[in-house]
Order: structure tokens, then sequence, then C-alpha cells
């Protein structure tokens, strides 16, 4: 049987077995899922085994396991290294989510109109993730795996791979490979397929403000002791000047500015800023002057504030001059950026404009390097050529606004470049309530991942 | 037996009564505790009927009740109108309490050294209104009480005393005074008696920006949609100026400027800066540039922001660009602002600042006008007096930056100036949690109000 009718006889099975998986809550940022974050990891084994591979193990780390896989068909022939996620961002706030976030339902959208998996973590990334160990079962079923095969699922990547570079520096003979494929990305649209070639990095901090030592009353104290959450405000406001350009000495430093030539091949991609505002239900766009659309996200770093929170939050009024404010403040980053520095600046700047009136403590929770890949790797042509395989049209090149530090992790540890071979869309609501992920793209994914195989083999032969 | 006498004679019990009191979570912000709220006017019903009132009823509002009590011993005589509230202000955040908000327990601090009641409203205001309850108690046991004396005690003054007006109106013949006393203020401290002759006013605004129509992805998105968060912090720094002046057009279009005479008088209250900001651990207070501490919360309007969230505020990171962000933000008003007037101000000016990248909704809370009282009327004698009597030194007229609406109502509708005859400290935590309120001030306290109808009957009738 050939994979094509190996996947149409058991697209069923392949579905269900997902929605199976999306119903473990394997938030990793929450502490209370721990539980079902180590099931997550026990179900990744499972189908990795089921599905044919020699060796499938959950390896231990000081955070959530990292679970390995391989088939090695014949050590003379490529290899991939199949990279993916199990953990999920919190669902939360759940009261915004049409259908409960763990209890995945399938239904039509207008831009699915074949219906669309309704779960957290259906696009981000076990929904693509999962594609590549039934691609895996498939060629194996089939009698059709061109290439020696290795997966590394780990269950950190949305609270910042703490343990992942140890565990690939610990096992870089193990993990040896021709190419890696991560599918954590979206393409444009089913009829633009496209190829992610950059991502941008991130720096996340948190600082926390704090005025007196303990909540006043607004009447007695407001208007003579520095209330933080004002300060706060402030000190945010003052981050951006009123081109929105970052302030924080030093910030743009490294930054790579791109020829005017390779700005307009980025601004060539298909692009409608009506339909993008309308999708988002707004007036207009915010960013940076100077810049498009494309461009804010593609090439240029920004500062946003993630959370922010301080003060009476609940039903009513409460007339309190509060003690503290906090908010969570991410950068994205681009190349040359460094995300040690980039923290290191912004806590050196936090600090410095912070009034004498209030105090101030600033922690970065994570990072992660900026990077851009190359377009005409032998990969990058399979990845190219599978793509017009399926999708019948030859994929654009793009850069993605999102962050994989372990990108970078990758070209330097491991020496290969990823293919970004992702096949959701940006409107399946990635973090946020709703999220969601095609059917169709489910199994296009699938198609196309075994068709790399196919042509990774070719080309590397060649 | 002399007033003293009976007060000496049943501390035991005047304190345990109070404490029955402070045990009943009435908190009128929030609805989950609307059986607490009445049952707190149940109890002070009951205690007015066994003081020995006459006349002790719970008149019903729209919202929680007004209790009404009153004894009139001869209506040649002059008339004590005694006003309070037995709501109190939410207890939270409770995990920065030492002990329950609502389990009242006496402990030594260094101000009070004979002990405080930690209690969610032992200071503001039930410590307070049931002194004149107890006082009106001893009066009425020693067969001395001198003058008429009229109740008025509400539970909606925490959340604007929205059904006030409409009683105060309804019911002006009943509530006929030669004078209105209001204990829900602070004095200067023991050494230093005070009586406070200015109160803000306020309006109490709430403000929901929000970008897109739900919760983005802070990569593929970041830089290129508004941000509501950061938007919101924007608006708000900008209403503020770099002298901490507030920025909205016209708001200090009718604030009274005081002589430099006025303002030296101001000053001279006892005030240690270095004691101020070492209780509060501050190393800097922060405020409008050319005005002192005093003046920043007597005489001058604020804009401080109460409470303010917005995306992901869990532990750890979430990458998240929210759709909406929110804040509560209160203005402090002076004579003559007026607070419906300065509530569409600041409407109109926060629509006005937005920018075309995001929508905003601005809802006004509550509000109260400021109020200015005489420091030389019959009631202000006879409170001097009083407090003179047992201080043993004449108190300070002082100015006080928190706001009870109902003062220029009184002074409006009913046509006396009330005596804000408060006997709390400001370091009492108001409003924050440890919220406490000194034993002695309270059997003090019910001993100047005892002797303040002994002084307002005789200058009365001077």
């Amino acid at each position: 049987m050939s994979v094509a009718a190996f996947i149409e006889k058991n697209k069923d099975r392949f579905l269900n077995e997902l929605l199976d998986l999306l119903r473990i809550p394997s938030v990793s940022a929450d502490p209370k899922f721990k539980n079902d974050v180590f099931a997550a990891a026990q179900f990744v084994k499972e189908s990795l085994q089921k599905a044919g591979a020699d060796v499938a193990e959950i390896c231990e780390t000081a955070g959530y396991p990292i679970v390995y896989g391989e088939k090695i068909i014949d050590s003379s022939l490529p290899t991939v290294l199949v990279y993916g996620h199990y953990d999920v961002q919190p669902a939360d706030p759940y009261e915004l989510w049409d259908s409960p976030p763990f209890e995945p339902v399938i239904k039509k959208t207008s831009i699915h109109p074949e219906g669309a998996i309704f779960a957290r973590g259906s696009a981000d990334d076990k929904g693509q993730f999962y594609m590549h160990i039934k691609a895996f079962e498939a060629m194996m079923a089939s009698g059709e795996l061109p290439c020696n095969i290795k997966f590394m699922i780990e269950g950190e990547e949305e609270v910042g791979s703490d343990n992942l570079d140890k565990f690939v520096l610990a096992n870089k003979e193990r993990l040896k490979s021709d190419v890696i494929l991560i599918s954590d990305t979206h393409m444009i649209s089913m009829k633009d397929p496209s190829i992610t070639v950059g991502l941008r990095g991130m720096a996340y901090m948190e600082v926390e403000v704090t005025g007196s030592n303990r909540d006043l009353h607004s009447g007695t104290y407001g208007g003579a002791v520095a209330n933080p959450i004002n300060v706060l405000c402030q000190m945010i406001a003052s981050m951006k000047d009123e081109n929105e350009h970052i302030t924080i000495p030093g910030f743009y430093d490294k930054v790579q500015e791109l020829t005017v030539q390779q700005r307009q091949r980025l601004n060539e991609a298909p692009f409608n800023l009506d339909e993008y505002k309308g999708k988002l239900d707004i007036a207009d766009v915010h960013g940076e002057k100077g810049y498009t659309t494309i461009e804010r996200v593609g090439i240029r770093p920004t500062l946003d504030v993630n959370g922010i929170w301080g003060g009476y939050t609940g039903e009513g009024a409460k007339t309190v001059l509060p003690s503290k404010a906090f908010a969570k403040i991410s950068m994205r980053l681009v190349p040359d950026q460094d995300w040690h520095e980039i923290a290191q600046l912004f806590e050196t700047h936090f600090k410095a404009i912070a009034p004498a009136s209030v105090k101030v403590k600033v922690k970065a929770h994570h990072g992660g390097a900026p990077a851009v890949v190359s377009d005409s790797s032998v990969g990058y042509r399979a990845a190219e050529a599978a793509m017009e395989e399926t999708f019948g049209k030859r994929p654009i090149p793009t850069r993605e606004g999102g962050s994989i530090p372990i990108v970078a992790l990758f070209q330097k540890e491991l020496g290969s470049d990823p293919i970004l071979f992702g096949f959701g869309l940006d409107t399946d609501a990635l973090h946020s309530p709703n999220e969601h992920y095609g059917v169709k793209n489910y199994f296009i994914g699938i198609e196309t991942i075994a068709a790399f195989f196919k042509h990774f083999r070719e080309l590397s032969q060649q």
C-alpha cells in the first residue's frame, strides 16, 4: 500500500489519536498540571513505539522529560531529526473559549471549511509534531521509509526550553542528523504555502515596582506618595518614543538592517492590509514608524507587555494606593541581537529610569536567540519540492515574528539547518482562546512530510 | 454614676461588642457579602435600641439600608445628628493580613502600646461610629444626655453612598439638627489632636482598552498590532506631565488656589518628613512639583490608578498579546471642582488621546464633592473644647486628603456644618491589610464625644 493510501485508510484513527493527545492538559507553565505534562510525554513515547520506532525513551531532565525516538534503517542513508514539543501554553482566560480547551471538538470555519480541531495545543504544537509521527508510521507501514529518522520531542518549549541545551550538548552523537524538521510555525495560506526562513528571538522579563511598604488609603496619601501603578505605566510608556522606537540605550546596536532589495522581496509576499485589519477587527495597525506590517513582524524587534497587574481588580471600586505593581514584558529580537545582552540592557535601563520614590526588581524569565535559515540548502529544496508536490505551488520563503529559540541552538550545536515546516495558519489563534488547527492542514502536512523524506533522499544522493 | 465612671465600668463589654460587629464581613463592594451587610445593619439597629434610643429603624433603600435612630429628650434643646457607615472596604489581598480580617485580635504596636484592634473596618468606620452609640449609652445610663440625638448609619459609604442623597432629601425634617458629627477621619496623633476641616472629593473611573478582537500570539503579531496594555500605559502616563501636573484639559480650572498665608498656616501643622518616609519605607515622597506633602494631600487634586490588569498574570511566562487591558482610576478633587464635570473631562480626554488602533470604554463608578467646613462654628468650638478636656491640648484644624462626599451633601441639604471628629491615626492602615484602631483611641473617643454634648449644649445656650 502506498503512503497516500495508508493515510487515506487510517484517517479516522489518525485524527482520533491526536484528539486523545489534546485531551491531556500538558501546561508546562503551571505546576498544577505537572502530572498531565508527564502523561503527555508517555503518550508520545507510546505513539513512537506503535509507529515503528526501534528506540523510544523518556529522557529525564531537571524539568520535564524529552522523548527521544529513532528508526535507523541504513547508516549510509541520510538521517532526519524531528523536533517538536508536547507541552502547551496556559489556556486561560477560560471564559473566552467557546468550548473547553482540553475537550477537542471539530467545527467548520470560513477559513477551514472542512473543519478545524479546537483545543489548546491543536496547532502549537501537538497537532503539528504529531503529523511527523503519523507520516513515519505511514512510511513504515508502506515499507517506504527513505531515510533514517530520529525524534526529539520536548515538554518545556512554552517555558523557555530550559533543559534542552544540556540535553543537546550531552547527546550530540545520538542526535547527529543531516537535517532537522520542525513544524511549529505557520504558512501564509492553503493557496499560498510558505516556509519560514527567519524567526525572532526573545527576552522575557518580569518587573516589580514597590512604593510604600503597605497598601495605603488613596485619600490620605494620594498625591504625596508614589503610586507604583502610575510609576510603572510611566516607565513602560517611556520605553518607546512617539515613533514606537524602543528607547533602551543600545537596544538596536546589533540589529541587522536589511538592504532595500531584501526589504522589497520581503514585501512581495501576499498580504492584504484590509483583510488583516478586518480579521482582527482593528481600525488601524500599530507599530514602528517607517516599516510595513510584514517588516514590523519579520525583521524588527518589539517590546510588548504580556501581562500587568496591581491594586484592586475586583468588582466595584476600592480607593487603594497599592504597595506594588507588576508586569511581564517580553522583547522579540532579530539577528544579531543577543538575548542575554538585551535582558541586561533592559534591567540596567529599567533600574536607571525608576524614580527615587520606588524600589524596582527585574528578573529575566527566559529568552532565546533569533535565527535565519538558508533557503538554498538541500533540506530547504526538499521541503520546497514536497510542498510543490502536495500543494501544487512553490512555497514562498517568509520571516515569521515568533520565536523558536532552539533553532539557533541546533544550528550551533548540531551543525545542521532546521527546516521550519509549519502547516498552521496565523489565524489559528495560537496562544489564544479557541486555538484550532485545520483537519485538512493536518492531513496535507502528513502527506507533505512523507514527500519530504523521498525528496530529501533523492537530493542528498545527487 | 458619671459618664466616665460608666465607661470605665463597662470597658470590656464596650470592647467586646465592637469585636462582634467587626466579625461581620459587611463588604458593600462585593455582592457575595450581601447577607453580611444586612446583618451589620441589624446589629446597629439593636445596639441603638439597647443604648436607649426611642426610635431605631432599618430604612430600606434601593441598595443597602440606612439605620436611623433617635432620642429626643426636649425639643427646645439642641439636636446632634451622628452619621457613620457600617459597611467596610474589601479585605483583599487576604494573604497580606497577619490575622484574618474578620477575626479581630488585639495586639500591641509601637504606636499603640496599649493595644490596637486588628480587623477590616476597625477604624473605617465601625470602630469610630460605634463610639457614638457607646457615648450615647453612657450618657443615657448616667442620666446626663445634654442634647437630643439622632443617628443615620449607612451601608454604602465605601461604594459611593448612592442612595443616601435620596434618603436625605426625603427625610429633611426628620434629620433636622443643629450639628452633624462624623467620626470617619483621623487626627495627627494622640499628643497632637486635630479636627479635619477640609476633605477632598472624588471621581472614580474605570477604563477598558481593546486592541484586536482576541488574544494574539505576541510573536506572530507583536510589533504590528496595538498592545492594549502598552497603549493603556502610554495613555495613563500622558495624563501627568514631568511635574506630576495632570494634563486633562480644564482639570484645574476650578481649583481654589490658597493664599500664601493660608498655605503657611497649613504647613504649621506638626509634620516630620523623615518619620513619614520611615514609616512607609520610602526613599522619597512623590508628587506635584511646588507643593509640600501636607499641601499635596490637603489642597491639591490627584489622579491615581487604583487597579490595573490585563494579559497573563499567572505564574511563569505567556507570550500573549492581549485583546484587552483595564484600569480603575480615581481622581481626588478639591474645592471647587465638580465631580460630574471632572468625570466628563476625563472621559472626553481619554477618548481623545486613544490611538486609532484601539477602542476604549470609559465608565464613572461614583464620585463626590470636596468640602471645607468652618473652624469657628458653635459645633467646631464645642469639639475643640471637648478635645482640650480629654487630650489636654487644643486640637489643630487640618485638611485631610480623603473623601467623605456626603459632607457637601449635608451642608447643602441639611444646612448644618458637619464636625469631622475622627480619632484614628493615619498609620491605622485604612483600606489596607492589617487595618487597626487603637483601644485607647476608642475609649478616649467615647469620652470626648460625651464631652462634646456637654459643651455643645453650653455653647448653644450662650
